[in-house]
């Protein structure tokens, strides 16, 4: 192989597909990236057996082949390369010698074929939107995935489509959260469900443009993300999602209107007084046109007040605070609906339009200590 | 007490006491801050008890007193409060209530009189130096003191004043660092050691300015830095320092002048093929106007060409590339001299009216894998 490319793609080629390198495998192939040249263009290719990364860079083939390269070495190499041309060979000892101005290294790698392909996956049912609406709703979602493996789909999300409706969804036993998107066309009804790191992955290589479109291709095994140059293959999780729609009620004995920035801000710093390990409830008293925020732990104690707009009954309530900031620091709107009902239902965060909606169950605490 | 103070001011004096706050210790009261109000004004200190920090705060006192503070809870809990006029008050159980706009903290602290009283410095002896100088100075020494507490007086750096020159030094048995500086006024002579953790305290609290001083007085054990409304007193090291001067030979068989920013870069590339744990040396081969730079390890292999101007012998010799990184990297000029011997003896990178000197001791290499 005999290739010529400029530092800048490759670097932004290598840093695409190193989110698909495995960082903990005992097979020394996964920590590779495979760099091929053949009539497709220079093609890029990471995979760590659940995601696969595949990515074309421009530049000029002089001679077409290929070699697996430590993804870690090349691409730190590449880094610290002079801004300029890259000449890239192979030899037969799985050799490549990487030229750039008067510098020039010479590395051992592994041969292409032994790279794992990854799968081939047929193009029948897609759905397309923009980059941007794709990383938010990643970005106001991915946050309530479980980490716990025994759920295994509490660790992905939930994506439904039905006509021109998007519902991302995820949950973790405490918390829900749903964003739903208009799509531009009408679509055939799909539900499946992505892993989260997939998710995750795909969120830091998309550039965000409101712009660039994401072509979604479905199998019933995988999900295809095409955009830009890059193509992200990645497994779905087997198994029926919950069914989310009993949770949802829609009736509320208490609604309040207020401020998310001030009311973000006090919870964050309330939670100073709570250490991970103690589970203190923030306690909120909603009374008249005020709300009252309260902590008390083995720290020390703190209350503030918030004024609000209110329809219904008061209601004193208590929540896990890492739980409502989560929330919080997602949504975009400067005033947002709470609505609530008694202190052991769960409130609900959402807009009119419900594009958004974020569910959070109650703690119990001690009112005695108030 | 009682004492009313913007969020700003607060925390801007919090942050430069923090820096004296012990992290490893068993004494909780060396984890606070005393927060102390009195006919000089609002004070933070904070004592390691080899390192005090003493800031006054602009502010008013409705009422005087003292109390310790957790220096951790304390500076969280002032950087989070709404940008806004900050009440502190305390009551007779050692509380202290922090008030700022709705929000009220009460965090439990310990009695004012239970904190370690910072040693009293007799002002004699003293110099004056700009903040921009100290800060570069140390941070252009800094990184030669040793880590090792065996030999605790390379723990620490050289302060020698001698009329009007400031020479500073650190070494760690591979290497010397020194740093030559003119001061403004005449002085008596004075050496000492300074805890190295000290500078590096010090060199983050310093703002820099090129118009602001900082007086820095001298006893047999401690060394008080005075600068904007701060003061820093540290324990000095004690022993007699290494005698350097026989180490500075003037005499040198090759002298090349070289690029720095192109020999830190090939240097920086090529230190990509080593691992922290083998010592493989870079090797550094002079001949004419070039130096070859070459490297070889089990990961792959990296050589790489640099125009010079050179006068003397030719040479082959290897180094410890972090050695070389550490010195170029704090060098401001663009093109540096370099002053070598042989293989065996230590090289000098210095300017010709020797503001600084950087001597590196070489390592021995196979030549036969060059």
């Amino acid at each position: 192989m005999k290739i010529m490319c400029t530092k800048s793609n490759l670097l932004q080629g290598v840093n695409v597909a190193l989110k698909a390198v495995s960082n903990k495998t005992t097979l020394p192939i996964l920590e590779c990236v495979l760099l091929e040249a053949n009539e497709k263009g220079i093609i890029l290719t990471a995979n760590d057996m659940e995601l696969g990364i595949e990515t074309v860079l421009e530049g000029n083939i002089q001679e077409p082949g290929k070699i697996a390269l430590n993804a870690k070495l090349f691409s730190e190499i590449i880094r610290k390369l002079p801004d300029n041309d890259v000449e890239i060979t192979t030899n037969s000892n799985h050799q490549a010698i990487i030229i750039c101005e008067k510098s020039k290294f010479t590395i051992s790698g592994q041969a292409g074929d032994d790279f794992p392909l990854l799968p081939e996956i047929e193009r029948l049912q897609s759905i397309s939107i923009s980059q941007f609406m794709l990383k938010e709703v990643i970005r106001q979602t991915i946050f309530s995935i479980s980490d716990n493996e025994n759920t295994k789909l509490m660790t992905g999300e939930l994506f439904e489509i039905n006509q021109n409706n998007l519902k991302v969804v995820s949950l973790d036993g405490h918390r829900i959260s749903i964003r739903n998107i208009e799509l531009k066309d009408c679509y055939e009804n799909i539900k499946v469900v992505v892993p989260g790191k997939t998710l995750s992955d795909l969120s830091k290589i998309l550039n965000g443009g409101t712009e660039d479109e994401v072509n979604i291709y479905f199998t019933n095994k995988h999900i295809l993300f095409e955009f830009d140059s890059t193509v992200v293959v990645s497994r779905l999780l087997e198994g029926e999602y919950y069914n989310i729609n009993q949770m949802l009620s829609t009736d509320y004995e208490t609604k309040i209107q207020i401020n998310k920035k001030e009311f973000l801000n006090c919870i964050d710093r309330a939670s100073l007084l709570i250490r991970e390990s103690d589970k203190k409830p923030i306690v909120i008293n909603i009374q008249d046109e005020s709300m009252q925020l309260s902590i008390q732990s083995f720290i020390g104690s703190m209350k503030e007040e918030i004024y609000i707009n209110k329809e219904g009954k008061d209601l004193l309530i208590g929540f896990n605070p890492k739980f409502l900031m989560d929330a919080l620091r997602v949504i975009d709107d400067e005033v947002i609906d709470i609505y609530l009902v008694n202190p052991k239902a769960p409130c609900f965060i959402k807009d009119a339009s419900q594009s958004y909606v974020y569910l959070i169950l109650p703690v119990n605490f001690n009112a005695a200590n108030i």
